[in-house]
């Protein structure tokens, strides 16, 4: 594989980082292609932490902006070596998120004199489990690696900034019965159709939609699962339902656990994931500059994303990048050229 | 193995009986020497399908009655051989139902002139699938075997009368809905919730409880499974609901469907096991006759028999046998010595 060249045209960038499989736990060799590529500049200090690849300027600015992007991607569906058609750039990391990441190496490469000091975090395993996650394995090994003013997640967003991330939070809610004989139901208590009333519930509850910093949020909670029954001919004695809670970030998880217990009081609800939402962090004045050099109204971010982990850090962070995050993970994905130009116009304005 | 001795004592041929161990699929060898003592009766002609055993009397008498009885059992839980402890014999199959079958291996010896002809059955496969039951495979075979104007099976049935049996039916419900990313829930529809309105209809559900030739019957209609979603992010967009329907038998399988797609109005519900109920057979003359000598009030039978096969066959069939039917299928399996003694009296004085 020949080195990356960060210097050259965004999008043949951009389509030489996607022509290199990286399907999470398969990073090693685009992580060390990127970390190559980068420790070929004087003016950054590169660092290393498994696949993730850390690059950084010591200006002595009085502020730090963090650029994040993951290296990874979902599977790929033939959808490799990328097409490119016109004005679009087709398959698999194309939109999810290696346009983002190419924008970001060439600033690294470019942006020799930025007007403030620039971490860049490339990293590892974010398409899967989070416990694997690489950026939450360097906001656990070094999280002195991350320290910021503000970070802009390079995930697609459609072109303008989407503010903050809805936290996530999913229960188990166990209903019981009693077991009987199917002939003889009345001798036992059917959970299935005690469950109902948990249903009930679902189907009652009207999701806020908060305004925070200025953002619209949405909630959402719904049922993701159900299971229940022993055989054909008994009566079941327990019935599972799973829900998935979405809350805006005005709220912590623990104050949406407290709301969850509320909602279902009288049933056993136990947490069994929770991750929190991240507020937009648009009130800095970096990010209103941000977001008028990007010229377009910023949108709440309603997915669950990485800017929550620079949140737990205390550093303000939104999403900025080129594609559509609908076409994520689609076996169609492709980015519009115009996108990575534009993504890159404004990253570079906003740091020259 | 030594010959089974028909014409000892009545408890000893039970626990002879069970000794033999029986599973269902492995009733060869007790059908062997069931086969054999009963070709050692001259006023016995004896049949044999695969491991059911018929034998009968051709007396010329105007009336012939059928009792029959299953030869196999559930797994032994480590209770065989038999123990005989006081009154009451304990062990796999005491109950359900070798003290029944011994009952009537020891009229059929005994009873050289009965004032009907009577025709004994003894079939395997009773516990399992009903595709593989004997008697179902008599009926399909040589259904002129079975041929009679009463009939009695001589499952455990507390020592009184229970008449026919319920109705059962398996319908399969599937409510749709429209996948999304949880966090943007409203852009789906969550099946699971829309199942509610199944639950709903369940939850109001007032079962009838008709009375049915003297006897009371309670039906049911119950959830026995319930499942749906796809992963813990995702809206889902199918939850099925499997519900078991027990009903009386003054209803046929064709009306109770109909009642089921009328209470389910509105949902894609699929009919997946259906078996007919009976009616108690007790207006028969010899039925009456029966119950007067049981002494006792006759009951409805609440779970689904085989006396459904006679009924389809038109002949008329009741459930009276030694034992508790609770205690069928249990570790702790037993009949009560006096019970056997009891079912041999009336069945004596009823053919004698």
């Amino acid at each position: 594989m020949a080195n990356l060249d960060l210097t050259g045209d965004v999008v043949t960038l951009t389509q030489a980082i996607c022509d290199v499989p990286s399907v999470s736990g398969d990073e090693t060799a685009l992580a060390d292609l990127v970390e190559a590529a980068l420790r070929g500049y004087a003016h950054l200090e590169v660092l290393r932490d498994g696949d993730a690849v850390v690059a950084r300027t010591h200006l002595g600015r009085d502020t730090r902006m963090v650029l994040a992007g993951h290296l990874d991607t979902v599977p790929i569906a033939d959808n490799l070596p990328t097409v490119l058609d016109g004005e679009i750039l087709r398959g698999r990391g194309t939109t999810d998120m290696k346009a983002g990441v190419a924008v970001m190496l060439r600033l690294a490469a470019v942006l020799t004199e930025p007007r403030h000091d620039i971490t860049y975090v490339f990293y590892d395993h974010e398409e899967v489990a989070a416990r694997l996650n690489g950026l939450g394995r360097l906001v656990r090994n070094h999280p002195e690696w991350l320290a910021g003013d503000f970070a802009v997640l390079g995930e697609p967003s459609d072109g303008t900034v989407e503010g903050g991330c809805q936290g996530t939070m999913r229960v188990k809610i166990s209903v019981p019965g009693v077991a009987a004989h199917s002939a003889r139901s009345w001798k036992g208590s059917n959970a299935i159709h005690s469950a109902g009333a948990v249903l009930d519930v679902l189907r009652a509850y009207v999701p806020r939609q908060p305004v925070v910093e200025g953002l619209k949020y949405h909630e959402g909670l719904n049922a993701v699962k159900i299971e229940g029954g022993i055989a054909g001919n008994v009566i079941p004695d327990l019935c599972t339902v799973y829900v998935n809670h979405r809350f805006a970030p005005d709220r912590s998880t623990d104050e949406a656990e407290a709301h969850l217990r509320e909602v279902f009081a009288g049933f056993a609800l136990e947490v069994t994931d929770r991750a929190p939402g991240a507020r937009p962090g648009l009130e800095a004045p970096v990010a209103k500059e941000f977001v008028q050099l990007v010229g377009r109204e910023p949108q709440a971010k309603l997915g669950w994303t990485d800017v929550s982990r620079f949140a737990e850090l205390g550093i303000p962070a939104i999403n900025f990048g080129p594609g559509d995050p609908l076409l994520a993970h689609t076996d169609g994905e492709f980015v519009q050229v115009g996108e990575i130009h534009a993504a890159l116009r404004v990253l570079t304005d906003w740091l020259s």
